[in-house]
C-alpha cells in the first residue's frame, strides 16, 4: 500500500447528479485517460457538498447522486479496474485528518481564493466553505496522491495543498508527497446557451444520460449566431457553441470543416448544422448510453463498486492518517499514557 | 449511556502544564463541587493546543501537561470516581465530528468572537483558531453534555455551541441537547506582581505543586500598596493582591479582619502580612500536596485513569456521533449502497 506501483492520482466531483458533456470535455475525458497512467481514488465528496447544502433534502438525495455519477464514469470508459471509487463522507477518518490540517493555514491564505466567494453565491460565508481547501487537501494527502488534475477552478485549491503538505512535512517530517497539478488545456464548455459555462443550475446542459430525442430537442433549440437571420446571411463559427459542439464531438472532420466553410458563406441553414450536430452527438452517446444501460442493469453493481472501494480508501486512510498521527506526535503522546498505564496494571 | 441519570457536564483545559492558584479560584474548585452533582467529562483538550501551539516540542510535552493537570485535579479534590478524563486528540470521532459541525455557522459569526483575536496574539489569525468554539461545541455535543461551566471567558464560545445544536435539532432532528452554562461568581485572580490575572506565560503565578519554600518566596516578593513607603503609613487593602489572596485563601478570617484593620490604619508592616499569608497559602496547599504527592507515588495511575476515561469516552463519542450522522441521512447515505451492493453479492 505504501509504495504503489503506479503514482497516486485523487480526482473527483461534489455528488451533484448526473454529469454533462461539460464535465466530459473538463474532466471525465481526461480522467479515463489518466486511470491509465495512475493509480486513481475518484472521490465522491459528499463532505463538500455539506459546505454549501447542508438540508435533509440534499443529503438525502446524495445516494442516488453518487451512482449517477459513478454510472457516469463508467459509460464514458472509466475502467472500473484501474479507478477506487469512494464515498468521502463513509471514512471518518478523512474528517479527523480535516481537523489536524486545519492549523496549518491562516484565515487570510483561505480569503485570498477567489472561487470560495463565488460558492457562497452571495450569502455569508461558511465556515466549512472557507475551510473547503483544506478539506480537499485532507482528500488529497489522505490517499498520498502525488498528482492532482486541475482545471482553472481548482488550481488555486490545489495549491493550498501543496502548502500544507509542505508545511506539515516542514514541521513533523516528510509525510506527504507534495502533490503534482496535472494541467489539461481543455476550455470549459460553453453551455446551450451560449450564455454562460454549462451548469446542472443554469438549465443549459446536455447530460451524458440524455436519450437521443432529448438531444435533438436541446440542439434544435441552442443559440446560434444572433446576427444571422436568413440562411443566406454569412454566419461566425467562432463562439458559436453549435460549432463549438461540432469541434468538440464531431468525429467526421470533413463534415464540421465543410460546414464552417459554408456557414461562414451564408450558404447553409442553421436547421441542418444543427441536425448535423445532433447527429454527431448521439454518435458520441450511443456506446455512452449503452455502457451505461448495460452496468445500470447489473442490479447492485454500482453500489458493489462504490462500497468495496470505500472500504478499500478506508484501509489505506486509516494507515496514512495514523502515519500523520505518529509523525505529528499526537499517536506517542496516547501511547505513552498507555504503556505506563499498562505497566502499572500488570504489577 | 443515553440517559444518564446525573447530567452530564463538560469541563476542561488545555494540557499547558501545572495548575495555579488562579486556576483553583477560576475552575478548580467549581469542578470538585460540580463533579458532586453533574457526570462530569474533564477533557484534556490538545487538540485546541494545537490551534496556537503546533511545534512538535509543544506536542511533545502533551503527555507530561495532561499528567501534571490531572495529579493537580486530584490533588484539589476532584473524586476520580464521579469524573471521567480523556485524551481529546485520542478519539477521532470528536474531529469527525468537529468537520461535521463546521457547516453550521458562519464565518462573520466566528469573527464577531473577540476572544479569539486575543489567542492570535497579534499574529496572523490560523483557520483551526477561529474554528476553535466549533471544535468546543464538538466536545461538548459529541458526550451530549447538558452543563458547561462558564467563566468570563468563554460564555461567547459556549452561546456558539448552543447555535450549533439549535441548528442542528432543526435541520436534522433533536439530537444534542442545548447546553446551560453553568455561570460562577468567581473573580479572576490577579499575578503576584498585581499587573495582571494569574497566568503561566506571566511569570506571577502561585501553582498549587510549589514546595512551602517557593510560596513563601513568591509571596515575599509580591507587589503590594506601592504608596505605603514604611509600616506605620495607612494602606489599601482593597485590589491590593496581598489581601486579595488572604481573602480567597485564608481560613482564618480573623486573622484577615485584624491585618485589614491595621493596614488601613498603618499599624502593620508588609513582612508581618505576607508572613501570615504565606502560612495560610501554605495551610490550604499542605494537604493539597499531600494528596498530590500519594497519588503521584502510585506509579501508573494517573495515565491509567487517563487512558480508561478516554476508552469510555470514546464508546460514549462514538454512540453519539454515530446518531449525528443517522440523523443528518449520512449513514443511511452510505447503507442504502451497502444493502444493494449485499443484495448483489448473495444473488
Amino acid at each position: 500500500m505504501s509504495h504503489p506501483s503506479r503514482p497516486r492520482l485523487l480526482t473527483g466531483d461534489r455528488p451533484t447528479g448526473r454529469l454533462h458533456l461539460g464535465h466530459y470535455v473538463g474532466s471525465l475525458a481526461n480522467r479515463v485517460r489518466l486511470a491509465r497512467e495512475y493509480e486513481t481514488f475518484l472521490i465522491l465528496a459528499d463532505l463538500h457538498l455539506l459546505t454549501t447544502e447542508n438540508s435533509p433534502d440534499a443529503i438525502a438525495r446524495i445516494p442516488q447522486h453518487v451512482r449517477e455519477q459513478v454510472l457516469d464514469a463508467l459509460a464514458v470508459g472509466v475502467d472500473p479496474e484501474r479507478v477506487t471509487f469512494y464515498l468521502q463522507s463513509a471514512i471518518g477518518e478523512v474528517a479527523e485528518l480535516n481537523t489536524l490540517l486545519q492549523s496549518l493555514v491562516s484565515v487570510s491564505r483561505l480569503q485570498r481564493i477567489p472561487s470560495l466567494k463565488d460558492m457562497s453565491l452571495g450569502g455569508e460565508m461558511g465556515y466549512a466553505l472557507l475551510g473547503y481547501p483544506v478539506l480537499q487537501a485532507a482528500d488529497i494527502l489522505c490517499v498520498k496522491a502525488g498528482a492532482v488534475p486541475v482545471g482553472q477552478d481548482n488550481n488555486a485549491h490545489v495549491e493550498v495543498t501543496r502548502e500544507i503538505a509542505r508545511r506539515f512535512n516542514g514541521l513533523y517530517g516528510e509525510v506527504f508527497p507534495v502533490p503534482a497539478a496535472v494541467t489539461s488545456d481543455v476550455p470549459s464548455l460553453i453551455g446551450t446557451d451560449g450564455q454562460a459555462k454549462m451548469s446542472k443550475s443554469l438549465g443549459n446542459a446536455i447530460y451524458l444520460s440524455d436519450p437521443p430525442e432529448d438531444v435533438d430537442r436541446k440542439v434544435a433549440r441552442m443559440y446560434t449566431d444572433p446576427q444571422r437571420v436568413r440562411a443566406d446571411v454569412p454566419g461566425t463559427v467562432e463562439g458559436n457553441p453549435v460549432f463549438e459542439y461540432h469541434r468538440a464531438f464531431n468525429d467526421d472532420r470533413a463534415e464540421v470543416a465543410d460546414l464552417e466553410e459554408r456557414y461562414r458563406e451564408g450558404r447553409v441553414g442553421d436547421v441542418e448544422v444543427k441536425q448535423a450536430l445532433a447527429a454527431a452527438l448521439n454518435r458520441f452517446l450511443d456506446p455512452v448510453r449503452e455502457r451505461r444501460a448495460e452496468y445500470a442493469a447489473r442490479s447492485g453493481y454500482v453500489d458493489e463498486l462504490i462500497t468495496s472501494g470505500t472500504e478499500r480508501t478506508r484501509t489505506v486512510v486509516r494507515e496514512v492518517v495514523f502515519e500523520a498521527r505518529r509523525a505529528m506526535g499526537l499517536t506517542g503522546a496516547y501511547n505513552r499514557l498507555r504503556r505506563k498505564a499498562a505497566r502499572s496494571a500488570t504489577r
